[in-house]
C-alpha cells in the first residue's frame, strides 16, 4: 500500500472523528449523558464506543506497544460483541455519569494519537491487516453519527421544554427536492437484475455477495411521501381503520394509543406541529414524513392504494431509473423485505463477524439514507435494518405498486 | 356445477367435520376447556370457531332461511376478523366454561344439518358463490385440526401428571423413513424456478401468484434432523455458545433459561425423555426433533456447518429432486424466509381477506407438513408461518448449505 | 374426650364436607375447572385442597394404616406450605384438567371414610392430638367455602354470557335488615378495651392473645354503606377526584381505569346493573355495596366526611354497642388496620404455623362476615385479611368517625 | 412575632439551603442528573423541587410582587401534589438535561433572595401565614437532603466503576457507639404510654395528635444489629430458609434472587465488601447493617429469636429507657407498624394536606434517624415510612422481644 493511500485514509479518518465531536458540540455534558430508552444510547457513550471499537479491533492487535487507556472501558463500551467479553447492560448506559465526558474526550484524543501513529508507522504487513479494520472503524463511527442524532432527538422529545438541537434550516437551504410536489410513478420493467455490492470498494458484509434476482415489473414513486400527504391519511381516519394495518401493527397501535407519528403534536388551534432537530416547528407539508414505524408506513401505503417496495425493487430502481429524488438525503425508506442473508453470505472473520450477521431475523430492511446520514456513507446496495415497530429513526417511505395496479389508472 | 361435484364436496366436508370430533373424542369436557397460554385455544373453542366460520361465511350469506344457532356466538367465536365485529379477548378463551361442550356439540350438529341442506338444495348461482367458501371452510377446519393437537399437547405439557393424549404408536407403525439414518446431501443446480400454487385446484391466497424466482445452486438434506443429532448438539454445549445463535434467539434463550427443546426432560439417570402425544417417552434418536423454535433450528444448523433453506430453495427441491424423505409427514420445516407477499399478491375479497394477508410481517415461513397435519391438506406450495420464538408447534428442520460449502467435503 | 364430643365433631365435620359439595353442585365439571386469575382457584381445586389438608395434617400423622389416595396429590394440592414440600404453581391451577372432577370426588370420599374411622377408632392419645387438627381442617374448609363463591363469581364475571350461579333470592327472603334505610351513628366512649379471642373455644392463632388496647371515643354506623349511597358517590365524581383517594389507590384506579365497583355495569339506559351470584340484576339501592377494594372503601368514607374504623374500634363496638346491624351476614368490612401480630402472638407449632402468621405484612384487616361466610364460622374477634387492591371478595364498609367530628352535627 | 424570631428562622433557613448545595458539591452536573430508578430522583431535581416548594407554597401566596422564575417549572418540579396541577412523570426526571444545573442554581438563588426579602419585609399578617410554611419548607428540604444521599448512592451502586461520593470516615471519627459490641436487652414494663408529638414545636401532621396507647411489657436491644451479626445470618442460610421470612418477602427475594443486602458484594477471596458513600469498603463487623428492606429485617429478627418493635414500643423505649445507643445517628429502624393515621389525625389544610396523609396505606414506619439525616431534624415522635420492599434507604433494625420470651433465658 502506497503512502498516498495511507494519507487518504488518515484524512478521512480525522474528518470522521472530528465530525462526531462536531455533532456533540451543541450538547452539554448533561445532554450527552441522556439515555431515554434501552434502545437509545447517550451521546457520550457513542463517542466512547466508537473509540473503543478502534482501540479493540485496530490498536490492540496491530499497534506496536499500544497502551490501553483504561482497562475498565472494555466492559463499559462494548456494545454487543459476545466474543469480546462481558458488557455493561445496555439499558444502564445512561447511568454512567462516570467516566465524565471530559474523560471520554481524553480517551478519544489518546486513541486518535495512537491511530495516527499506526497509520504513519505500521510496517507493510501490519498495515495490510489493520487497514480494512480502520476503514470499518470509520464506517462504524459514521453509523453512530446518525444514531447520535436520532437518539438525542428522542431524548429531547420527552422533555416538556422541547429543546432544539440546532437552529431551523434557513429557508434558502431547504432541499429543492421538496419543490417536487407532484409525485410521478416511474416504471421498471422487471427481469433478472443484479443486486448487492460489487467486490471492489468498501461495503458491509451484509451487502454481498452480489447476485441475480428475478424482479416482476413494478412502478415506484419519484419522491418520498410528504407530511401533507400523511396528514391527509390521518384526517381520513388512517389510525382508526384496522383494515389498513398489518395485524401486529394494529395491535401495537391500539395498545400504545397511536394517533399520529411519534413526533407529531396537535396544536391547540388544530394544526400539526412536528418535533425535530430544530425543536417543535409548524408542519411543512412538503417535507418528507419521518420517524415512522414500518407498520405506519405500510398502513399509509395500503390507504394510498399502493405498497412498499421490496429491497430489490428499490435497488433495481436506483440502478436503472432516472427521476428518483430524495434517494438518500431525507429519510430511510422502509421496504417490505426482511433483513436476511444473501445467497452465499459469509460474515467477516473474527469478532466483527458479529457486526451484522447475528441480527438477521425479526428486522426489516430500509434503503437509501437520511438527512442524518453522513455524506458519502450510503450506497445503493446499503442495507439499513430495524424492527418494524421502531419510531425514532429518520425513516419514511417511498411508494411502489404492481404494474397491473396501474392499468387504466394513468 | 354438476351434482357429482356437490356430492364429492359433501363427502369431504362430512369427513372433515367428523375428523375434528374424532380428534376431540379422547378429551374430557375439562380437557377441552383448557387454554394454557394466550397463543393456544381450547379444543372446545376450536370446535366452535370452525363451526362459526361456516355459519358466518357460508350459511348466513348463502343458505336460504338459515336460523342462527345463538347470536352471542358471533362474538365468542370470531378469532381475529376485525371486519366481522367485536371479539371475545383471545387470552380469555379458557374462561368460557359456558357454553358447555354439549352446547358446542349441538352447535356443530345444527350447522352441519344446514350445510347439507345448502349443498343439496342451493340453486346454481348460490352454489357458485358458496362453493369456494365451503371449500375454504373445510381447509380452515383442517388447519385447526393440527392446532387442536399442538394446543392440547402444550396444555398437557404443563400438567405434572403428564397426561397422554393417545397411546404410543405401535412399533410396527413407526414411519419407515426413520430407518433412513444416513443423511444425504442432495444437489440442486439453481437457476430460474417457478414457485407458488398453480391457478387450478384449491390453494390459499398467500401461495400465489405463481412466479419465477432466481435461486443459486444449493444442497439440501435428504431427511430431517433427528433427536439423536439434536442431543449431540446439546451435549456439545449448543445452548451455551452465543456464537451459534442469532442475537434475538440468544437473548430469549438466556432470559427464559432454555437448555433443551421445550418438551425434552432430563431423566434422573441422565437420559432424555420427550413429552408428546403419547405422554412422556424415552427419546428415540431416529425420530425427527420437533417443537423447535426458529432460533433453535438456526442455531443447530450453524453448529452443523449448514443453514436453513429459503422457502424457495425448499419448494424447488421438492419439485425437482428425488430422494427427499419426511417431506410433509413428520414436522414442519423452518425456512430462513420471512412470510411476505409474493409479487402481485392480492388478498381474497371480503372478510376472508383477513385470513392470511394481515400477518405478513414478523413471521417466518415453514414448509412441508407434520404428523399432525391432516392427510391431503398440505402441498409443496403451502406456506405455514409462525413467529420465530414459537416452541409448541410440530416444527423441526431440514438442513441446507451453499454449493460452495461442499467443495472438497464430499 | 368423651364419645359425645367425638360424635359432635363428626356431625359437624360431615355437615361441613357435604356443604362444600352442595356449593359445587350447581357447577359443571367445566365450571369447576376455571381459574380466572392467579389469586383465584378452581372449585375443583378447592374441593381437593381442603381434602389434602385433612389427609396431610390429620390422617397421615394420626390415622393408623392410612393409605394415601394418590401420592402425586401432595404437590398438586398443597397451597402454600413451604415446610410440606414442592407445590404446583398457583397460577397454573386452572390447567389441571386431570385429575378429573370425578377423581377429586373419589378422593373426597376416600378421605371422608378415613376421617370417620379415625374419629370412631382413635385411641385417646391419638384423638387428643388429632382433634384440634380436625377442628382446624373443618374451619379451613369453611374458609374455602367462601372462596369457592368469590372465585366462581369472578370467573363468571368475565364470561360475556353472564352466567348465574344461583337463582335470585326470593323477595320474601331478602334480609330484613335492608329495610334499615336510615343509618344511625352509634357512640362508643373509648377507653381501655379487651380485644382478641378468649382462650376457650376455637379461634385462629392470629386472634390472640386477648389483650387490652386503648381506644379513643368514636362513632360508628349502625349499618353498612349501601348501593344507593355508593351510586351517589359515583354520581358526584367520586372516581374522578384525586383528593378523595389514598395515593396508591388513585394510582391504581387511574392505571386500570376504575369508574365503578368491579361488578357494576352501566346499562344502555344509564341505570346500574350489578353482577352477583344470581347473575346480572338491577341495582338494589338498599343492598350493601360489596366487592370493593380497601381503596374504594376509603375514598367513599372520605367523601362521606367519615373514615373507616380500626379493627379494635370495630371489635369494641361489636362487644359494647347494641343497634349494629349487618354485622356478619352481608359483607366483610374493611378496617384501617394492617394485619399485624398481636402482642405475644405465637403461630401454631408445626406446618400449620404457616397458616396465618407469614402473611402479616401488606394486608388490611376486614371484620365481620359476609353472605358467603358459612353460618357459625365468624366471630367478633375474627380477622379476615386481604391486600388493599382486592376487588373480588364480599367486602364492603361500615363508616366510623371521631367523636369530635360529630360535635354540633347531630 | 418578634424580629428575633425572624432572624432565627432566617439563619436556619440559609443554613439549610446552603447545606443542600454542600451535599451536591462533590457531584458533577452529569452525576446530578442521574435517575437510577423511578423511585429515586436526580440531585438536580431535588435541588429544584425543594426550591419549587418554597416558591409555590410560600412566595407565590405571601411574597408581594414575587416574580416566578420560570412558569414551566411548576410542572417540572411538582412531585406529587394533585391539587397543584400537572406533573412531569416521575420516572422521567432523569431525562431533564434541560434546565441545566446552572439554571437550577440560578433558580435557587432567585428564590433565596425572595425568601430573604419576605422574612425581612413581610407585614405581621403575612408573616403569621408564611412562617409555618417557611418552617415546613425548611423541614421538607432537610428530608430531601437525606434522599439526595440515598438516591446518588443507589445510582453509583449501579456503576461498575463504583464511584465514591466522599472519602472514608477517618478511623478516629468512627462513631464510638460502634464500640458497644455487647448488645444488651433493656426492659420496658409496658402500660399506658403517651405517644406522638407535643403541640408545641415543629412536627409533621402525621405525628399527632399525641395520645395514649396501651403497650405490653417488652424488651428492646441497646443498639442496632451490626454487619458482623448480619453476616452470621447469611452464613447460616438466612436467605435460603423460607421459614424465616414473611410470605411476601420470600416471594420477592426468590423472584429477584436476593442472597445478601443490596449493597453487599462478595469479594473473590470470600470476604464481604459493602458499597457506601465512601465507595466499596471491607465490611466493618461493628458498623450497623443498613439498606435493608423490612422483609430482610424481619427475617433476621426471626432468625435471632426476636422480632421488630412496634412504633409505639420504640417511642416508649426512647422516652423511658436509658442505655439506648444509635438512636438516630446510624440507620432508621424498621418497626412492625403500618403507617396509619393516629386517632383524630387531621391533615394540614390546603395543598400541604397531601404531604403525608395520602400515603397512609401499604407502608411501614421507621423510627429514629440515620447518618444521612441532617442533625436536628429527627425527633422521638418522627415517623419515617417506606414500603416494605425498599432496599436503598439508610434503614436497619433494632431487635425487640416479648417479655415472656426472655423468661429463663437471661
Ligand atoms: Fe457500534
Ligand atoms: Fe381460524
Ligand atoms: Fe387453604
Ligand atoms: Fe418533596
Amino acid at each position: 500500500m502506497a503512502p498516498a493511500q495511507r494519507s487518504e485514509l488518515l484524512i478521512r479518518l480525522q474528518a470522521t472523528r472530528r465530525h462526531t465531536e462536531h455533532l456533540a458540540a451543541p450538547l452539554s455534558p448533561e445532554d450527552q449523558a441522556l439515555q431515554s430508552m434501552p434502545d437509545a444510547s447517550p451521546t457520550k457513550w457513542h463517542q466512547a464506543h466508537t473509540t473503543w471499537f478502534f482501540e479493540t479491533l485496530v490498536l490492540r492487535p496491530w499497534a506496536r506497544d499500544y497502551q490501553v487507556f483504561d482497562a475498565r472501558f472494555a466492559q463499559l463500551f462494548n456494545s454487543y460483541y459476545e466474543s469480546l467479553g462481558a458488557r455493561h447492560p445496555r439499558p444502564q448506559r445512561g447511568l454512567l455519569s462516570r467516566p465524565a465526558l471530559s474523560e471520554i474526550q481524553a480517551y478519544r484524543a489518546h486513541v486518535d494519537r495512537a491511530l495516527v501513529d499506526l497509520v504513519l508507522q505500521a510496517d507493510a504487513d501490519s498495515w495490510a491487516q489493520a487497514r480494512p479494520l480502520l476503514e470499518l472503524g470509520l464506517q462504524h463511527e459514521q453509523q453512530h453519527q446518525e444514531l447520535i442524532l436520532s437518539d438525542i432527538l428522542h431524548a429531547f422529545s420527552l422533555n416538556p421544554l422541547a429543546p432544539a438541537y440546532r437552529a431551523p434550516v434557513h429557508p434558502a437551504k431547504v432541499p429543492t427536492s421538496y419543490g417536487a410536489t407532484t409525485m410521478q410513478w416511474l416504471t421498471h420493467p422487471g427481469g433478472l437484475v443484479s443486486v448487492g455490492a460489487p467486490a471492489d470498494g468498501f461495503s458491509f458484509d451484509n451487502e454481498g455477495p452480489r447476485h441475480a434476482v428475478q424482479v416482476t415489473g413494478f412502478e415506484i414513486a419519484s419522491r418520498l411521501v410528504n407530511c401533507g400527504e400523511f396528514a391527509a391519511f390521518i384526517e381520513d381516519g388512517g389510525y382508526l381503520k384496522a383494515g389498513l394495518w398489518l395485524a401486529d401493527g394494529w395491535a401495537l397501535a391500539q395498545a400504545q394509543g397511536w394517533q399520529q407519528p411519534s413526533y407529531w403534536r396537535k396544536h391547540a388551534d388544530g394544526s400539526w406541529r412536528v418535533f425535530g432537530l430544530a425543536g417543535e416547528q409548524a408542519l411543512d407539508p412538503q417535507a418528507p414524513v419521518m420517524q415512522l414505524s414500518f407498520y405506519e408506513a405500510a398502513a399509509y401505503a395500503e390507504w394510498a392504494g399502493a405498497r412498499l417496495p421490496t429491497e430489490f425493487e428499490w435497488e433495481a430502481a436506483a440502478a436503472d431509473l432516472s427521476g428518483l429524488s430524495q434517494l438518500d438525503d431525507q429519510a430511510w425508506q422502509w421496504t417490505h423485505s426482511a433483513y436476511h442473508p444473501y445467497p452465499g453470505f459469509r460474515p467477516w472473520a473474527g469478532a466483527v463477524g458479529e457486526y451484522n450477521g447475528k441480527f438477521m431475523v425479526g428486522q426489516m430492511v430500509l434503503r437509501g439514507g437520511s438527512l442524518a446520514t453522513p455524506r458519502g456513507h450510503a450506497r445503493p446496495s446499503y442495507r439499513n435494518f430495524f424492527p418494524p415497530h421502531v419510531r425514532w429513526q429518520f425513516s419514511g417511505l417511498r411508494l411502489a405498486r404492481d404494474l397491473s395496479d396501474s392499468q387504466g389508472k394513468t
